[in-house]
């Protein structure tokens, strides 16, 4: 696994922002909090999730999504979004929504896994700040959750992918883990060879047991230990 | 899981076309060859799918994408297509795009399984049509795939969730095998609990074993067996 | 005139549907209810169409219409509604709009007419239903109507153009009707030569006599004679 | 019929430009040419229109579309197009397109069939010019034709409605003829109540006779006669 | 400068409208008005402003922007609210929005300060109606405002800059005073060549005096003076 | 004004790259180069900028632009793009595109000023780095440029606006000079109260200071003294 390295409050004015490091990839999520929900909302809070590149972000330039994204950014998104969700008791925020904004700066692979670990972190030091200032009774942090990538290239397995892995790997995958260790979400495709199950079972192994090393990091970072 | 139904060359003009049921849930699933491929394909063919829900197909009526689709409908075609072009040798028909349209009849829960399902048999049908009409020389297929979705349910696994199981399931997932049973892809969430390895490990074979029943469907409905 | 059938209640979810065929042309017409009105609607309720094609259900690959519709599309749509809100007395059902959705699957000429033809007959099935579920006290059902393309063919009269009489036709004309025989919408262009008054009003006569056998037909289905 | 008056070279940039006068209707019609032809022309040049809607030509604001047309002005669009390009030989001027914008300044009704007899006239002024120009070899006018509106309110038949017939009228309608009498274009709705056709030839029949007289005095305002 | 001419109550419905001539460059300004506000505006009324060019306004058709405006358009709209807010006391029409619609009939330079000249003059005649019709107790209007446009050409200065001008202009300056003499607005850039100060001051010179012409005439044309 | 401090290459894949602080308001302006020009640009290069804020980079959050930009958006990067293409010879870099994007990490005032300033450093990298790798012969650099706002607040000039000033300002202006002093663009408005000429001569005076002394500084960052 890549150096990870997480610099709380990078920004000005939101509840919360990390700019969170993994290797040459770097990743700002912030958490802003409106009093309002979405319509689908009948009880409680919510807490959704943007993703986008920076123009300058990739090696060849990418172009702003200003009339619709990618199905690939809606793709990130929904995954970044569906798994912080997991962390959080959205009754103890009713009437509330949590926007998790990831903003790429850097990308050498891995910027679904950043966002989201980034995102938790700001997301529990929010939760800390929201019951400081009274908003929340009790913080809505339920548990932590931990994200990783793994591949498999030239049949070995690959945690933490950089770019130049993730173009070369002949699968990919993507895992988040809750702190007990249980799977929150898998995401992956074999894209050059399907893969063996025993393969994938190590893959996930190796996954899990990074993410909750990552987990440790993030709450001793929020001096949340 | 539910009872599968296939019914081939349900439409007049494309190449293949596979009206497939399963449950209540229906989809049309067609394949249409163009001559030209996307800008981002240096050698070879190019496969891409799109998926779409027909306004009456929800039990409330479902508002039709005509400004940009939302996440879960673009979330949705990138796991349709992915699979699918594992399923072919894309070099077999270098210079031509398949385009796998999913288009939603009826929705009661596995739509995504559904379209993949339907559009492999169609794929595998339009495959041989290629070669017969000397398109290709050999049929680009290379390797039959099957999706099911399983979910944990008051503890219990279920496979192949129709509407109510999956908004009362605990965690959904979707898996693609190949027909040799090595993983193609999986994406999955916990939605309410994370998921203990162990129950995810029988959801799999679970699931596998199901794919795998399915495919020899399809192969004898295509008369491939 | 071509072979015309009618497959009611031909999807699962909407408050009624047909799948109406007229030789090679397949187009399913559903109505879905809402308790909601456009604000345009000072009084009463309101009904509106939509239509789409099915990307195979053309010959080429139909590109979706998904950042904005064709001008040909909003044309039809609106013919579709006009005429359909000729059948319904819509302050009968005040406070709700009834939506048509026309979504084609087969494209061999005469679309249009056929998706107005399967409209009327869900319209008639929805009216009853709505009846019978308490929802408005008579049926709004006011007059049937029946829809006809006709055009001139190296100087005949064709009625129901399929797609390769409509592509050779010097005027192409589609005819709406009450079941009183009166003139509900006349939609036409002389694509190539212009039409004599003579002509025309031979055209009108025969469609009007093909509209009113397609009413009957619709009413025998319907189980409403 | 309103009074009608014609305002010829009314801009000052376009091959051809006409301020059209009918009552409290004006409308401005041009043609612009260009050396493209769209990619659907397989042989010959092209003739297309487009119609829209000062934002202060409404009693009520009218929203400027700038995210979108809506269906009236699509359909309207198209009418025009049509029914213009059976005025001229497209083969005649091979290579080029004519595109006639109809920009309304104060609609009081019969703001479409305006816009046509408009664009009629600068179509002609076009043709001429193109050939004076040595654009084309001889003129690419082929036939004048012209538009003329009719209703029926309180069961009489009125011509050329304005803007307070239109909200009353029972059915509405629209028609283009031919400088011989022949119909171009027929566009129609009984709004309230079905049409007897009986009706509807005399409503034919007199908007025949109004549109010949307008064909008559737009060319003499063109000097063409 | 060139001749510059007013046409009050050139279109019939909205509350005021100039057709406003200088030189070869046409513009219409009109103003309605909505009884409502949007959002932002916390007390008082709002004034806000349009602009589009009609296509054949331009030398080469100019395209309608149907799908979003350009920066360009967006840029010349600000301009003309802005300075146009400055006109008025919007505390003076509390709950009212003013919407200054300006369309270009032909394009010759000089379009946006033609723009903001006659919506000037349309803002003080709807004023003044507002008043007389009891909307408001006391006219809003604060200031008349004149708008100039100023150019180097070969080191000279040219003021209002026609098209040709414009095109080969070293640099090209819009300004807006008030009718007191002092700066409303200054937008300019150097295009060609930096612009030494001095040279600045006698154009910002020379444009005020012409503005304060303008603002002149503008009162004699509406009786104001 | 401000203490003003600039981060080089604060990215890791464009050109060029730096974070800019102005006070609490941080920006990246990075310089990406393309070797194609858009279709307007006959002779030479083309250099064309970007602006974005970050969602959380203000008090409230900030919606993304995804589906067209605002008018304020559309505005400043015109603003940045006409400025900086002052500072280069296109001529030098014939068939090449510089895209410059200016992306907000917190806004706090003087962002359009701010992202001048640090495109223009990013700028002067870029064209020593493209002469160093040989893309051209001679640096592209012809001026340095430097921008700066300023404003009247309670009769006082004020210049560096940040937010809770430029909120309060009676007039506010955005000025950009060359390194000889000389105007490159001006654009300002008098939100309040119209501005004396005397009163604006001694806002030009002090702006031109402060913008001589951030080139000064930015030249010395940039080793290029």
């Amino acid at each position: 696994m890549r150096d990870y390295s997480f610099d709380v409050d990078f920004l000005v004015h939101p509840l919360s922002s990390v700019l969170t490091r993994a290797g040459n990839t770097r990743v700002i999520s912030s958490v802003s909090l409106s009093d309002t929900v979405p319509s689908h909302v009948v009880s409680g809070g919510w807490l959704t999730a943007e993703y986008s590149l920076l123009p300058a972000s990739t090696s060849t330039r990418f172009k702003r999504e200003r009339s619709g994204v990618s199905g690939r950014t809606a793709e990130i998104q929904r995954i970044i979004g569906r798994s912080l969700r997991m962390s959080v008791d959205m009754q103890a925020f009713s009437g509330y929504t949590m926007t998790v904004d990831c903003d790429v700066l850097d990308a050498d692979g891995g910027t679904r896994t950043t966002s989201v670990n980034g995102g938790m972190l700001a997301v529990a030091i929010a939760c800390k700040r929201m019951q400081e200032r009274g908003i929340v009774e009790k913080s809505p942090l339920k548990s932590w959750i931990g994200a990783v990538s793994g591949g498999i290239i030239d049949g070995e397995i690959v945690i933490d992918l950089d770019y130049e892995h993730d173009s070369r790997a002949e699968s990919d995958f993507n895992f988040v883990f809750a702190e007990n260790g249980r799977i929150i979400e898998i995401q992956g495709t074999a894209e050059r060879e399907p893969l063996d199950e025993k393969v994938f079972l190590e893959l996930l192994a190796e996954s899990r047991s990074c993410a909750l090393q990552l987990i440790k990091k993030m709450k001793t970072v929020a001096g949340l230990e």
